[in-house]
């Protein structure tokens, strides 16, 4: 486990297969179809943990990542990420190999979609469930009768599916209670929206997709399925947002110690920005070092952190009683604040067997 | 140039090719070796234009980089980052192919990395110009002694080189003054250091290497290299530092426009954390929205900007005046914060011409 010479990303595979064993089985008691996202691990290998749970259908960022997991016997597949037009060639040629479903969130888009394809797609309109980031307002029933109106009578390759909803404003959250708050007003728009909608006896499939409020909630009426994706190596920022403990983080990043600084309490480290993305917490933490003990990591104190990075530079700043704890030429390890940035900069991860697992570019 | 369908790196290579010019005649004029640092573009297809302009020695930010442009050519390579003792072995079989150079800032690192080479290296040691980054203070004259007299006496494979300086604090600089004072404080340091050591008739040989001093500074008494790298695209945070004008800018990100919301005053594009990163200007401005005028970009309008970005997705904040320019399924262009690490993300670069041009990884 340590002969790394650069900054190289561990997996903890059991806490991983945790992780998401937790996740299948909370799905399954709850009755929801579990669709998990790819797009933080982004690995046909890890992906085939999720049929080890039974998986069948699952969640992506993009057309190119549906294209490689389609590749890889997936053949049921969501891509969470409003219609881009400009790949809608490459959307057809997907749904005629797989069970397709888009986010299409307006009627010119499906307009301009269906004129494109030769094969049928199912589609979710995406609901903005607080985040102002995309998709419709739960409250705004005349667009989204309009768009459903549209797909359904004016479409002849798109079938309406139903409703998506990341809450993304769930990562502003920090505590359970937080993110509990956020989850029901989710289910609450979703309720008034089917009371609201004159869609006659149709009943239209729901999905929510963020991991905050797939791990904290318990409460999941008028759910139908969930698409987190997160959760399957967690991180401290979901920590902080109250949706795990460091203890179920699956992920750390292995840095060698390239020099020390006990006169102003630092240590350099080979590692910044193109391993850990800019990503951070609390103003300047951009990770926590961080021990392993019993089988998960720890962080030992949470004064000894990551708090300033360059492309390649770590500076560590470190409480004094600390120091001797570290030497130049050894490595360090560090919790990333965001895994899906942190994964997707460093593309291999090393398990403890020896394997290492890389994703798909 | 405008069939791209997914976020794509395009690249003027008139403006990247005169930027380089710029700096290899500046390096020429003012008698300095010009070591152009290869990590912004990590491409040896790119490193062929500096070879056009006569550059002879790179330098680099990692031991596999070094390896990658050995293997393209280069025979006299400086890895500008301190030396990762976890890689003496790499840096050993390297030092067998190429006139290699480190930087070595401790008389440990020196013993240590001593016996494990069978080859020669060339040390720099590093000086701390105010970034508190990595590097020796240079009033720390007892201590740069020691490492000096150490390498000199007791190693037998490291020759001392001289100093390598990165003023990195240059970046806090917000005018061409700010930059300037910067610059005359390394040299003034630079120039207290010579007179101070005690190291007989021996001339130490000085690099230094930002973009912000070496683009701006005209004084360079006292220093013999010069290896600054962000200047062969610039950037956003560039040109606010006083580095640049927007004109210089030889990088943009072509994004497809996936919604419109002229209720708030937002575009959503497919472009967000994994293709710009999360470095931010000005509080919350994660690149500028860019016209193209005249053979180069321009920013028509400052408040038009990326004001928010999530792993795939990015929030334009758009002047009502300006809302009807857009259309869904149309590209618009957006000029990167960082381009160093936009690039490290992106991976290719699309010419004008049609060409595409690789990284190394």
């Amino acid at each position: 486990m340590n002969d790394f010479s650069v900054p190289t990303l561990q997996l903890d595979e059991t806490i991983c297969r945790t992780n998401i064993r937790r996740m299948a089985q909370k799905a399954q008691k709850l009755q929801l179809e579990f669709k998990p996202h790819m797009k933080t691990h982004q690995s046909a290998e890890i992906g085939k943990w999720f049929r080890d749970e039974g998986v069948q259908a699952i969640t992506v960022s993009s057309v190119s990542m549906a294209r490689y997991f389609a590749h890889n016997g997936w053949q049921d597949i969501t891509i969470a990420f409003p219609c881009n037009l400009r790949e809608s060639e490459a959307i057809d040629e997907l749904a005629a190999q797989i069970r397709l479903t888009i986010l299409v969130n307006s009627a010119e888009t499906a307009r301009q979609l269906d004129s494109a394809l030769s094969n049928n797609v199912q589609a979710y309109i995406e609901l903005d469930a607080g985040a102002t980031r995309t998709g419709l307002s739960p409250t705004n029933v005349e667009e989204i009768e309009r768009v459903i109106y549209f797909i359904q009578k004016r479409c002849s390759r798109i079938e309406w599916l139903g409703f998506y909803s990341h809450p993304g404003h769930s990562y502003s959250a920090r505590s359970k209670d937080g993110i509990r708050q956020i989850h029901q007003s989710t289910l609450a728009q979703v309720k008034d929206l089917r009371q609201n909608l004159s869609i006659g006896d149709q009943s239209p499939d729901i999905c929510i997709g963020d991991t905050p409020c797939c791990s904290v909630g318990t409460d999941f009426s008028g759910i139908d399925a969930i698409s987190p994706g997160n959760f399957i190596f967690y991180d401290l920022m979901q920590q902080q947002i109250g949706s795990c403990n460091i203890s179920n983080i699956a992920i750390a990043v292995q840095c060698p110690i390239i020099d020390l600084f006990p006169e102003r309490n630092e240590i350099a480290i080979y590692g910044g920005a193109i391993h850990f993305s800019k990503e951070y917490i609390n103003d300047s933490c951009f990770g926590y070092v961080a021990e392993r003990s019993e089988n998960h990591w720890t962080v030992p104190n949470r004064s000894t952190f990551l708090q300033r990075i360059s492309q390649e530079h770590g500076i560590i700043t470190c409480q004094p009683e600390d120091f001797e704890r570290y030497s130049v030429g050894e490595l360090i390890t560090i919790l990333p604040i965001h895994s899906c940035l942190t994964a997707n900069l460093l593309k291999q991860y090393h398990l403890q067997s020896g394997n290492i697992i890389s994703q798909w570019k």
